[in-house]
């Protein structure tokens, strides 16, 4: 008996691959015995471009398909493009259908075309099957471990079909019609308890059937098999054909790629992204955001200029300045985060925003009050100033509650308009809180003091 | 046959549920006809507690149970701090060992005692075993929903255990010796091809097995299911006694978990953070979070203060600061969620470092070069100065190149000290970027203009 031991080897290996004189070659052979397909294409991922095609090219021709496949898109693309024409011509011949499905954004059309006609007929069917579908669609990662029998099989011949099958966790039977059409699915325990050999599958469809149509977004089907209690479940097409089946591995893995995504996205980067992406196109990558965020930091250094007068006046207001619109920042989000979480979940809608709304404008009341009253009181014996503290603490308190009404309408918004709240919400935010503090903090500095 | 639908309904529901006049009684005991268990565990974090408590005990007393356990530890507490005595009693009747760990957190250790009375022998067991492991294992998880003989079991019998039990996707058995040592488990397709009835099951266990350690952490656990080919993995004690299994489902919940704690840590808040917890209690737990980042707002300030002398004189410094800070901040961001991630896949460690340092300094001398020229110019025409056009181009340069750095860096050796960098990364990170920006931009103004 295996005890499954955790990932740790992964980094182990990672640092024995790039260490100074490693025995590159060895090691890797060693990863590739005893890691899984998945956990090599991580490996490779965390290697530098050069490296990760060198070892990539030291996988048997069978795992390199694999292997490549499981690697994120832009992770494969340097080795996909460092292939000489044989090879690559290699590679198309290893793959599956599922396998092309993966990796046909990273190849030319006329490239997807010769590997589909190295595909035998079931696999070209399964390819036209699920590329009909877009990558946003749960159709298009449809699997095919399954077993599948017309509705007028006889129970039977069903039995001895899972007998023989080489499926490690075969427990029911995928119906059909004529045509591939999906009729629902018998158990097996439904099989072992039939008297009549001979009675057909028609009969003995569980009552309770579900589908997936398979242009669901691969998140609603990821949920769905979490809230289900299916281990997989059947995906059809409009006309109710048999696609394939989404496994418990697939949900998981778009669940991966949807944080991912959520969690990169607030740096304005794509879930693909290559650790070890070219370092030219990495930075044409990132400028973008850096563009869109230098705009916002120029509006809010505009914002100070309008309050040039005070400011060459009163130093100590240039001084405290970013404590005011950090305050503004973090309250902001913190409120932001929470409704981002709420809009993914589909907990927070316009329906309960009013409440949402009163409940975080009472908490930034509170934390306003509470630490407006400190930094009034620190700015007051550090700058020996009753009204600069005064100020201060104004513009924080201000600040902060301006930041909660933000942090719940400033998601809903965006979400309604069909802009993602994960990537644009926290600019949008910080500009408010930015450009908000700056105001408060030296308008009134500027009635008060001037 | 039901298509599955998604939970586009949540939403809706907790539109009609807080709608002025809405007929609340109505409309939530449809949802809790149309929704799954799960579902409405979701619903009901949705609405402001005292609804949420009025519509909780609509329901009846078993999917009470159910529903209050699947509800965040956080959401489901003022429920059970606003049940009277004998509710909370009949409560405790209807939970089993699964449910009971999960609520033991919001019980006390006497009620957890009255609860655990109330269980059957069975359910005492499996509650015993679970308890023996701490929230962070996967061993407090397992759950039961298999068929489990022992090894001297014939194959005939453990087909008729198959064949009248009511799981759902049953296609194993795990095999037991005394004493509950967990041996394997055999396939329902080996036990359909065998010839002799009476042959005992340890004589047809799979070849290759394998398990969980109960101790395993939850997320090492999630990660093995997802890279393995399994429906279910096995869980055992130290002892290789069972303790239970691990679902799909679990999985994605551990998976789901551990992604939304990454997403709000990064704004200092906890996974199982209520929507509308109690105000007191939300504005405490959100205070340190402001506490910290004043701190290091305040260093900021500090910095700046060290420059008085040159802001006083050039007010077009005060109002270009936050732009040189702005830039650090977001370039230094983008490599620091591409490490965390790194870090969370195990695909960074220091053994690739300084490819990864490397790599991040190649991009960030493009970007800072780039913005850099950019922001110098525009700063040349807006304030007609060539020196603070150059101090400021320089200035940025140097900060996105130092975030660079520090973004790889910052993360590694957190995570290294057992800090969480998802947590802390970015404050450490905002502080660096703010006072290199800050230093770099007013020392170099002070060398060059005072």
């Amino acid at each position: 008996m295996d005890e499954l031991q955790p990932r740790e080897q992964l980094d182990v290996y990672v640092s024995q691959l790039l260490a100074p004189q490693a025995e590159a070659t060895e090691v890797f052979a060693q990863a590739a015995e005893v890691l899984s397909n998945s956990e090599l294409s991580l490996l490779l991922e965390a290697l530098p471009i050069e490296e990760r095609f060198l070892r990539w090219q030291e996988l048997s021709a069978e795992l390199q398909a694999s292997v490549l496949v499981g690697m994120r898109a832009q992770a494969r693309r340097p080795v996909l493009e460092a292939l000489e024409p044989v090879a690559l011509e290699q590679l198309l011949q290893q793959l599956d259908a599922e396998g092309l499905i993966e990796l046909s954004d990273n190849l030319s059309d006329e490239q997807v075309d010769r590997a589909y006609h190295y595909l035998d007929e079931k696999q070209k069917l399964w390819f036209r099957d699920s590329s009909q579908f877009t990558e946003e669609q749960i159709g298009r990662y449809a699997e095919h471990r399954f077993i599948s029998r017309l509705a007028t099989t006889k129970a039977g011949d069903a039995l001895r079909a899972l007998r023989r099958s080489s499926l490690r966790d075969a427990s029911r039977i995928y119906v059909l019609e004529k045509g591939g059409v999906f009729l629902g699915t018998v158990r097996l325990s439904a099989l072992l308890r039939v008297k009549d050999e001979n009675q057909p599958l028609a009969e003995l469809l569980e009552a309770e059937q579900v589908s997936l149509n398979g242009t669901l977004s691969l998140l609603d089907a990821a949920e769905l098999i979490e809230h289900s209690e299916a281990t997989e479940l059947p995906v059809v097409d409009d006309q109710q054909r048999l696609i394939g089946c989404v496994s418990p591995q697939t949900a998981l893995w778009i669940q991966r790629e949807e944080f991912e995504h959520r969690l990169m996205a607030q740096a304005g980067m794509d879930e693909s992204t290559d650790l070890f992406v070219p370092v030219v196109r990495g930075a044409r990558q990132r400028a973008l955001w850096l563009g869109i965020n230098l705009l916002t930091a120029f509006l809010a250094a505009w914002t100070i200029g309008l309050f040039a007068e005070v400011l060459s006046k009163v130093v100590a207001l240039a001084v405290l300045m970013p404590v005011v619109a950090s305050m503004g920042g973090i309250a902001g989000s913190q409120t932001l985060t929470l409704i981002i979480r709420g809009l993914a979940t589909r907990q927070v809608t316009f329906g309960n925003s009013l409440a949402l709304s009163r409940q975080e404008l009472s908490i930034a009341a509170l934390n306003g009050v509470g630490w407006g009253l400190v930094i009034g009181l620190v700015t007051l014996f550090w700058f020996d100033s009753t009204v600069i503290g005064l100020i201060i603490g104004v513009a924080v308190l201000a600040n902060i509650v301006v930041a909660a009404l933000s942090g719940v309408y400033i998601p809903l918004l965006l979400d309604k308009f069909k802009f993602d709240p994960a990537l644009s919400g926290a600019v949008v935010l910080t500009t408010v809180t930015d450009v908000v503090g700056f105001v408060t903090f030296l308008g009134l500095a500027t009635l008060l003091i001037l």
